[in-house]
């Protein structure tokens, strides 16, 4: 164990291999004589600068400025909402009245193939943009962000994630791929929209405007820029789905690991503030401005309570379909994962990123095209609500039911799924859909083009679901009735769940874009079935991103069979020390030297030859090393001590030596470290254990294995 | 600061004064030579328990009895409600049968003071059992049991709070209070249920049975029995309200510090079931087998959102409700206050509490009667759903709409005023209730019964709010037309928000028990202004009596001015230290002496004439010292370690003396900690941190305060 250990810090970093422990970081030998001042009372560092820490009226304060953050990452959130989805509408209802146009056009004079010339033009057309601002602008804008954003949330640190840039390619993005046609949803992407809205609010500045408002300057420090960051991914959600609490749950689910109730408030009020906006601004924009009735950007549609409960026997039935979702997400990653693999090793340079995601948007209109063409599912206009009805070769008064699954935006074709009345569609329509519309979701996924992978997952499991409940009515002879709609609900939850492997806060969020708490025991078991089954052969679609892109992502709990690793075997050694009082050259020479491998520095203290880590937190080293120069004020009180000062992070502990691994990993999640300064017993600062340290460990199939994380 | 210190530690414990320092902890003299082995492999106090530490297989087989138990937790939670609300409802029936009966005769020929009699002893002699078990029996069974719940999920000790004996009582005696006509209502005590039913199942053993099933013996300790605890208050709550959501939410929101995602899925699992089984249960003793449509002990009734929508204009209507509910929710705590003192002070003996509910019950019943007997609002019985209509005065086809608020189980009230057309209820009637029910409820909270204060205060609310409603369209000429049953569910929201202070918990468990999430969003308004107003004034009602018990109560953040004080100014002094091995006679004397005044030993290892801690673990003291020989296999591994050893907490962590009290109370929070070992820089144990020891310290008005808190 020791051995691998070993092998694993020098393939992981290497670089440190031959350097030398700084003179002042060597201490002295162990086991020396050890000075320490009589009991009675050391000037402790952190009296000294309790002077400078707010009053409570100060406190009470900072604590409104908090809530009014939050309250401005709503409104922005939603109003980013209503802005991407007031464009896709109109952009893309232009977009299909002209093919449609073309189509019926040429539908009588033959010539069929110009009108498909003309909607894969138009896709890739739009794609283009999209994809190559992303590529060429903006990589860190590419997918939904949501593994982005968990990783920010994790406490990994990922290059302009938030910054302002990345928040107009990202919205730009995400208009021009849904607009471009292709198997995507605008929903995901809200969610790292709010994210950089809140890291940019609560910060008042912005590194891309290279603009200080020289406001809010209190909260820019790491953990509450972490909170609010955590706020705008909330608020995203509700605007997403018009799902507030489900919002708070998918912050919690999948960010924080500290709960505090009052950051929760200010969560759930921030999510509260962005879908009461976006329904309020939606509501003027449709005309009848006190209906508020658009809570988000999707809206599932109300199933009435009355008309579709579910009876006890639908219970196994909905599980059955959990694993056959779980099944079909494990598929969907499987797949990705492959793809992804591919993409890494050959499509890494920008104009081949641009090309994959034209050729993506062309074959998708193309096998639509083909699709709807060959497709013989006609059915009456009447009473229907298809937005684009296309009629094709049908009779007059009847559309071409697969081009109503296809000729629309994902979104509104789910709605259609869920809603639409029984028979509405072909089992035929439905089965080739779900077939066809899989793998383009799952080759679209990871494209380098901004888009999320909630909706379509939404829509192959409403497809299916649909399908499964025709079936079910068909083959029990119409013993069972199985409403479609209900069944696409289910299906719809089953392949998501599969895919992304959320429960609890996928639960609510489910149940507040139906509008409806009767489904919720229904959607858990489907959910938690989806994942127990998907978890057996491949780990969530996110999950798998952030492992590819080897990113040092800690999880809840530490690997079961870690017991046996102490602090002392997977720390990280030599580690620089700084002391009480430090030159600043010494700190420019540390922080320009990149070769150290980790970014905190103990600062500790000498008593003649002894060095003891008076303050046991550790400084921070900022992103660049010329924030040195203007970072002056927060370097100068390294020496005066450890709490509310903020160059040093306040939570680091020294664990000693012997603390064995779940220990450690504890305490990183429960206090949201990101180092941690390893003592021996005799309070000799030994190593730094730090997330990446800890992450390298997993359960593999023989036991603990080490992964090889980026340099990040 | 250092002096109250000091005068506070002497004020508190008081009987450690005059006690020497036991030798063993005494160590050596500070800056005597220091000797520890060179750096490589000490064998680690954590490597050596590894080969007992379960392996992946095991570890699956933990977390499959981990679903099992909560999977069991959530299925009696559900039948102890159901048999709750089956056995109310017969009784309660049969109660309101008689009485009306009684009335009826009487009504015509004169003489209803024998029916008011019949009705007052009726009520007292239900009361006068039920309160009588609580009394005599099991005192902890009192009230609603949510601030014994909140302690115990801080991590203290209540004794007998989750006994079965405990269960038995609560659950008898909720159903006698409701029955007996107390202003109380049944959903509270199944938090407290819930939680009995937890500790016992996953503890697999009973003190109050003497029975040990010899199973779950892997989660005998204290942090898994707190996860399970917090599954049953979840489950509650989700039988309780029909909110699995809402239950998860109140458990984390009241309970948990640590968040942990497979705790919240398990909790939400535990929550589910509950409220399926109830659902289940209850649909088929109401014959309608298949239709699960009573998801909860209370159900707010189908809020139609076609005709029920709120508009813009109505926002600012909502938020001046928040703060008319934050007032009387603080003159409600506030004069509960003063006659909680009271009580304490006066009314300790277990007869006169019996006899102060027999009061309380004949008075309740007597007010009742006199206001249904004045009353001269009479509505038309067509198309009401009143359950027990009382023609008293009334013309024929008539009922005494002053008894359709009275004369009635509290849930069938609420949902009467929440859902009864505009009109049946005349404001006169409504004020004067109002009035009356407010006075009644704040008399009732505190009795020795066991009862709950969510139903009266949603009852308050819903009165005050109907009669805001009628009184807007009144005043504004019906100009605002403001619909009564909605305006109800507002006040509602408003009053017991302005009571208890919980926000984001209680909006979903209002969403969710009207099965309605439009009203998400004003729902959060108010509850969010109630809180605010309210606690302008006094704490919520449970934080209250938590104060008034003298429990050590960690509150969710250190107050705000403790950063000047530091870990050696708030530790417990002296430290009783373990060796790594020690006699057994000299754990049963360090254990039987009481006087003792903290229950942790630190344990520490002597090299040559020098304590080092080691292994930073502290021993947990067992609740009783008879315990040493039972437990004799526990303390035989104090020498083996700190990792996974029953006897021996895992979390306790060495924090420098000089580590400031917000530090260490994040700490205690994040990790759910006991106690932590105060070290000096040399590693020498100085001193422990206990929770009471940090819980001390409050934000007063004159600054930083100390409290006094009982010894538990």
């Amino acid at each position: 164990m020791k051995d691998t250990h070993r092998r694993g810090v020098g393939g992981w970093g290497g670089r440190e291999a031959g350097k030398e422990l700084p003179p002042r970081a060597r201490g002295p030998a162990r086991g020396m004589p050890l000075l320490v001042a009589a009991a009675g009372k050391t000037p402790g560092a952190g009296r000294a600068v309790s002077g400078v820490l707010p009053s409570p009226q100060a406190f009470r304060t900072v604590e409104m400025k908090r809530w009014v953050i939050c309250a401005m990452i709503g409104i922005l959130t939603g109003l980013v909402a209503c802005f991407i989805d007031i464009v896709v509408e109109n952009v893309a209802g232009l977009k299909y009245k002209v093919v449609k146009d073309n189509i019926d056009k040429f539908t009588e004079r033959g010539g069929l193939s110009f009108s498909l010339l003309l909607w894969a033009t138009l896709n890739s057309a739009f794609v283009l943009v999209g994809s190559a601002i992303v590529a060429f602008v903006e990589p860190v804008a590419a997918g939904s962000g949501i593994p982005q954003i968990k990783c920010f949330l994790n406490g990994v640190k990922i290059p302009h994630v938030v910054r302002l840039k990345t928040l107009v390619i990202k919205v730009s993005g995400v208009i021009l791929s849904v607009v471009g046609g292709l198997a995507v949803g605008k929903e995901g992407p809200m969610i790292h929209s709010g994210s950089v809205i809140a890291a940019g609010i609560s910060q008042g500045r912005s590194t891309s405007l290279k603009r200080d408002f020289k406001i809010f300057e209190y909260f820019r420090r790491d953990t509450e820029k972490r909170d609010f960051v955590s706020a705008g991914a909330a608020a995203g959600v509700s605007a997403a789905f018009g799902a507030p609490v489900g919002g708070v749950l998918f912050s919690l689910e999948e960010g924080a690991s500290f709960w505090n109730q009052f950051l929760t408030w200010r969560i759930f009020f921030a999510s509260m503030i962005s879908t009461f906006t976006l329904n309020f601004v939606l509501s003027i924009y449709h005309g009848n401005i006190w209906d508020l009735s658009s809570p988000g950007l999707i809206n599932f549609g109300r199933f009435d309570t009355e008309t579709m409960v579910y009876t006890i026997h639908e219970i196994p039935i909905f599980i059955a379909m959990g694993v056959v979702g779980g099944i079909l997400g494990a598929v969907f990653n499987a797949l990705n994962y492959w793809l992804t693999m591919f993409r890494i090793r050959y499509i890494h340079r920008p104009c081949l990123q641009v090309i994959e995601a034209m050729l993506v948007a062309a074959v998708t209109a193309t096998v639509a095209f083909v699709l709807i063409y060959s497709s013989r599912d006609c059915q009456p206009l009447q009473g229907s609500s298809v937005s684009y009805p296309l009629q094709l070769f049908c009779a007059d008064g009847e559309y071409n039911s697969m081009a109503a699954a296809f000729f629309n935006t994902p979104e509104k074709s789910v709605v259609s799924l869920f809603h639409d009345p029984p028979g509405s569609y072909n089992p035929m329509t439905l089965g080739l859909f779900t077939l066809v519309y899989f793998f383009l979701a799952c080759w679209t996924y990871g494209l380098t083009v901004s888009a999320g992978v909630f909706i379509p997952s939404l829509l192959i499991g409403a497809a299916w679901g649909r399908l499964f409940g025709i079936s079910l009515s068909y083959l029990t002879g119409a013993a069972i009735w199985a409403d479609p709609g209900k069944y696409a609900l289910m299906g719809a939850a089953a392949q998501l769940g599969g895919i992304v492997r959320m429960t609890l806060s996928l639960t609510v969020i489910m149940m507040e874009a139906t509008s409806n708490v009767t489904y919720g025991f229904p959607i858990m078991l489907v959910l938690m079935t989806a994942k127990i089954v998907g978890d057996i052969f491949i780990e969530g679609l996110y999950d798998m991103h952030i492992q590819l892109q080897s990113v040092p992502f800690l999880h809840w709990e530490a690997p079961v069979t870690s017991h046996s690793l102490t602090a002392r075997e997977v720390m990280s050694t030599p580690v620089t020390c700084l002391r009480r009082r430090e030159k600043v050259g010494v700190i420019v020479d540390i922080l320009s030297n990149t070769a150290s491998n980790h970014n905190g520095f103990p600062v500790v203290e000498f008593a003649g030859d002894t060095q003891v880590p008076r303050a046991p937190g550790a400084v921070d080293r900022p992103s660049h090393t010329c924030a040195v120069l203007e970072g002056f004020g927060a370097l100068m009180c390294v020496g005066s001590g450890l709490d509310g000062c903020g160059g040093v992070s306040e939570e680091a502990l020294p664990p000693l030596q012997d603390a064995s691994l779940p220990r450690v990993f504890k305490l990183f999640r429960a206090l949201g470290l990101r180092h941690l300064v390893v003592v021996d017993n005799c309070n000799q600062v030994v190593g730094l254990v730090t997330t990446k340290d800890l992450a390298r460990y997993r359960l593999g199939k023989g036991g603990l294995e080490e992964l090889f994380l980026a340099q990040t």
